[in-house]
């Protein structure tokens, strides 16, 4: 009948929309996206308070198997929920064109997702450029197309919301040459290891190109947000050196690199300051 | 206690999230913003779903009786709605101020807005620059700083979301003049008004500036999209001539155009074209 693809929000079991539970109950099966984000509960409180059992869907799930999961859609309703709103990721666009194919209906049912939520910092969503995402160093692979994005950003002063990266279900080389489906434990990349990660590349560029405007310092203004509609949210401004100093607990990190202020953004974000006379003195503010 | 403040999301009374709706159950008050954006449905619904009076809040009461809206929220829960997300406004940051001042507890519960929703169009939320507004030309006044943001978007080849002007309880110059609480009806700017503009301002521009790069032209593509979250939504791709001519039907709407598409988004797009053959020859799609 009906494929619904229901954004869970950002915190907890209760986020969902009034609309998005009573779709849940109608569905027949229930699927969970589980690995380009999380909640802070797991599958047995969704289970609970919808009165449905929940599947876990892995990403070799949702991308090899999209018939087993439609089975049957075209007379029962099917359920895939996303943590956030169902058009952040790209995961289950194959899931989608699948069920398209198969003239099953695609309902998707919004909801916030850290792309708006992110509002709360006090830095406005029409001020950011472009998003980008800061993956996991390794000895050889330092991807750093972030820092051009952050520099076009930057150029006309506008803020960048930098996503971390989530490792979820990841095999190590070993298991993987040898074919083993051993996972290595869920890894979410922080706010201290992302600032790292920027300052090494501000480092590197900077050696190579002494003379061009950097993107970005370690005393760029910077704005860390961990666990955002939770109830223990953690939200701290700060330079980024100051930053990557900052305990911010367990996942989900965000961070935002400011670009210049209006002076009602930089009162508010001020508000979050580690160090306000720091703040004070590296903030770029605008009056008008 | 505390200030609750809601999203609501974008199409109806079921958009409340479940710890939205618990939200709104506690609290003595609950006051509806409704000048920035609107639901397809109005107070009273909210009231039946809520079981609960809804006060509309209008600019002037928001900006000038935030002790009003406040009284006794040191004991009692007050609740003020907002339509899409609590911060994709900034209309109540002077409540949120005041509540501040007063000691009061400000809870914000994150919902759907278009900055996020608008990803359903099919093209993806971290290749947008930044946000334009475009508001109702007079006569007199046709401010065109939109025109500078989408070329400076364009020419890093991002997509540029349009949000489209809202005129609620406004009075003519006359009734203001005169001091009457005279109201015009509300006025909500077409997809159709939105490109006429955008065409004028570049026809102005390249008058103006013969030699320079257009930010857009007639054959850009872009899409129009009303009603996003809601049953009848529409959502339809074309270059900016051809959708001056679609009839979007009845508010909201909103406007994408299109920067360099990658190809996985330009499929999806494509869906939605009103000519595919035009679609095909002026969309710019990048194969990687």
């Amino acid at each position: 009948m009906v494929l619904y693809i229901i954004g869970l929000g950002l915190s907890d079991e209760k986020d969902i929309t009034v609309k998005g539970l009573e779709a849940v109950k109608s569905c027949e099966r229930v699927y969970l996206e589980a690995y380009t984000s999380i909640l802070t509960v797991g599958k047995e409180r969704l289970e609970v308070f919808y009165g449905k059992e929940v599947v876990i869907a892995d990403r070799e799930m949702v991308e090899q198997e999209a018939d087993v999961i439609l089975k049957d859609a075209a007379t029962v309703n099917v359920a895939f929920l996303v943590v956030g709103d169902p058009f952040g990721a790209t995961t289950h666009t194959d899931l989608v064109h699948r069920a398209t194919e198969l003239s099953i209906p695609v309902v998707p049912i919004h909801n916030a997702s850290i792309m708006n939520a992110v509002g709360c910092c006090g830095l406005q969503l029409y001020n950011y450029g472009q998003t980008v995402s800061i993956v996991f160093f390794t000895e050889t692979w330092k991807p750093d197309s972030f820092y051009d994005k952050i520099a076009m950003n930057s150029r006309i002063e506008l803020h960048t919301l930098c996503l971390l990266d989530i490792k979820v279900k990841e095999q190590s080389i070993e298991n993987l040459a040898r074919g083993r489906k051993i996972y290595e434990p869920a890894r979410y990349m922080s706010i201290n290891t992302a600032v790292s990660q920027l300052l090494e590349i501000a480092d590197a560029r900077a050696a190579a190109e002494p003379d061009a405007v950097p993107a970005y310092t370690k005393y760029t203004i910077a704005v860390g947000l961990a666990r955002v509609g939770c109830d223990d949210q953690k939200v701290v401004a700060g330079t980024l050196a100051e930053l990557e100093k900052v305990d911010f607990g367990g996942p989900l990190h965000s961070l935002v690199l400011a670009g210049r202020m209006h002076f009602l953004e930089a009162e508010v974000v001020r508000a979050f300051a580690v160090d306000k006379e720091s703040f004070d003195r590296h903030a770029q503010v605008s009056q008008h």
